[in-house]
């Protein structure tokens, strides 16, 4: 099996899933339990917290967990723009956001809010000129994904962040989901408010993910009840599953000290590898501004579905757009707003790479590659 | 370890951890994803909501699977209250319903709702009069605790469906949580349009349940973002925990078919023992209206946190309210809504069962309440 679908989700770590059970089976009270049994069960969800903190440089308090990077992004801007109204009612994505951010301002503009979609150039790009421009005395949200999950494209979060620095009423989000432990930033440095990340895309578990809230921020929940999360996520703790989350945190940033060079040289050996194919066009670059795991290319003409199917058949996993998308028939709206046009827009291939991704397997993908294009082509003409 | 805090969580089985455990592993795949794994998985997503519907009563379709039961509480509550609030504002609950309700409700009054309290007798039971004296013309939703979760009252749920059975325009949502697994109820003949269950509630895992919502009904979702759910909640599916809680409620419910009469004995041996102990109130009952699995009582004059401890101690585990709301140092607002006064609302121990629970665990709580008891009042002198 040759895996190349790591920003759709990754495969949990042994050493994740051991944890999870330990937790499970053995701190299984409830943190809000009064006697020992949900002290314990509180002390590792405190500890799992210290730790995540420790990890994103950023304090415990600051981390409130969540069910995954849906809930995060839908918190922090519906928790942000439906809190903080009164000062104004203008805020500002892209329009290359994941759909769990685009759906969000989609709905807020129902709701009344004025909402900028800041364009992108054709390597998906914002521009800071375009933010510049588009700041209003009454904007109270900027909300960008730091890593583009269909292209890798990386936003410049750290000029973004610096200029901000002059709005200090308009918060900043950043959708870090496919950036964590792949393109670290730094929340603190880079003035960044609010911060989502999600388990399942570094080797943890599916239904946990974590938001950072800066401290002093106010938020309007999503889920109202018991007392839980500093009262902006009420619900019974997910204890295990934020447990798994610390784990592979850990794990997957231990293995980032090495592993980056080789995800470069990964992504190297795809895209040389796909510019020798004929009637393959390469949507996404490498180097600065590009995420390292992520490589995205069109066979203009052919299916993507079929070039799914075909190379599933001989177990490569590779994806069209976004997973949370792809049923979805349409083009990639992504590649549509870097203006790379229909044809290309309705033949994105993504793969996508985790530490774990083997230089013989991106290899061996090149190789089914060169074999099943021209026939894919064929069968088209 | 005698753990007899059943309703704030339970242990989940060994076989749910290794349903979770193959799922993680051999169907890791993004049920979203077009390739075989994401198909993969996305079979077992559909096979684990076919078997909870046919668990249920209800259709496949009808499943939507939540991280728990106060995300389902939050989805059906603000779901059908803001989409339907055209029709009218006015909604319907009562005062002893869990925080994940009730701050809900709370919510929405501040949103502008229109919301009805229905008051509780002594023994915390809702009357229907009270009901039909509430409904009226822009009523859009009854929105009621099957099982409470502090003293194991059960409602009229089937008296209340038939009734509105009349009011085909007022949605009926039940808190299920308590009483699924323990005190069935028919979602179909008792025209319930919404019902909520959380997973580790009966030997399933944190982060897991799901809500029914009856075909043809439409809710303002919570989460925007993928297509995921019948869109009515974004996010990668947590498939692993989605088969655990099949796995779970199965195993539960096969359980149940000879457990309930021990459940029933369980009660009336602590009830029976707990009558027996100078100082000490029953604020629950047996029987009809009640749930097998929760006994309520007080220690006037003793703090629960200190029983709580005495118990922790010999290694039993029990709890003073909703473990949701048990870090609030207030007295229950149940048992003051039931009228039982302050001092027995300050002083209240719950304990609940699970299938799992023990003949002589029971016993051995009793008798180490007989000892405590008289020493936690001569301290309090």
């Amino acid at each position: 099996m040759i895996y190349l679908d790591n920003s759709a989700t990754t495969k949990p770590y042994k050493e994740v899933l051991e944890t999870y059970l330990t937790v499970s089976e053995q701190y299984f009270g409830n943190p809000s339990s009064l006697h020992t049994l949900g002290l314990e069960a509180e002390k590792v969800l405190t500890r799992s917290r210290e730790l995540i903190a420790k990890l994103l440089g950023v304090k415990a308090k600051e981390v409130i967990f969540t069910s995954g990077g849906t809930e995060g992004n839908n918190l922090a801007i519906k928790g942000v723009s439906l809190e903080h109204q009164s000062r104004g009612k203008h805020i500002i994505t892209s329009v290359i956001e994941h759909a769990s951010t685009y759906e969000t301002f989609a709905e807020l503009e129902n709701k009344g809010f004025d909402v900028t979609y800041l364009p992108v150039n054709q390597t998906g790009h914002v521009s800071l000129d375009d933010l510049k421009q588009a700041i209003r005395s009454d904007t109270i949200l900027v909300s960008l994904i730091h890593v583009n999950n269909e292209t890798g494209a990386v936003q410049p979060i750290q000029e973004i962040g610096e200029f901000l620095k002059d709005y200090p009423k308009v918060f900043f989000h950043v959708d870090h989901v496919q950036g964590v432990t792949k393109v670290p930033v730094h929340f603190k440095k880079n003035n960044i408010d609010l911060c989502t990340i999600s388990g399942h895309k570094f080797h943890g578990l599916k239904g946990t993910g974590a938001l950072y809230v800066r401290e002093g921020i106010t938020l309007s929940p999503m889920l109202h009840g018991g007392v839980q999360e500093a009262r902006l996520r009420a619900g019974t703790e997910n204890v295990p599953g934020i447990a798994a989350l610390a784990k592979a945190l850990r794990m997957t940033i231990e293995k980032a000290e090495e592993g980056k060079l080789n995800l470069m040289q990964l992504q190297q050996k795809a895209i040389a590898g796909l510019k020798e194919i004929n009637g393959i066009v390469l949507n996404s670059g490498s180097g600065d501004g590009h995420a390292p795991h992520i490589v995205n290319f069109s066979i203009p003409g052919a299916k993507p579905e079929v070039v799914i199917q075909a190379l599933s058949h001989q177990q490569i996993y590779v994806s069209t757009k976004s997973a949370c998308s792809s049923k979805l028939s349409s083009p990639s709206r992504i590649l549509l707003e870097m203006g790379l046009g229909q044809k290309r827009a309705e033949s994105a291939i993504r793969i996508s790479f985790s530490y774990e991704t083997q230089d013989q397997e991106v290899e061996a993908f090149i190789q089914v590659m060169k074999k099943e294009v021209p026939k894919l082509l064929q069968v088209m003409r």
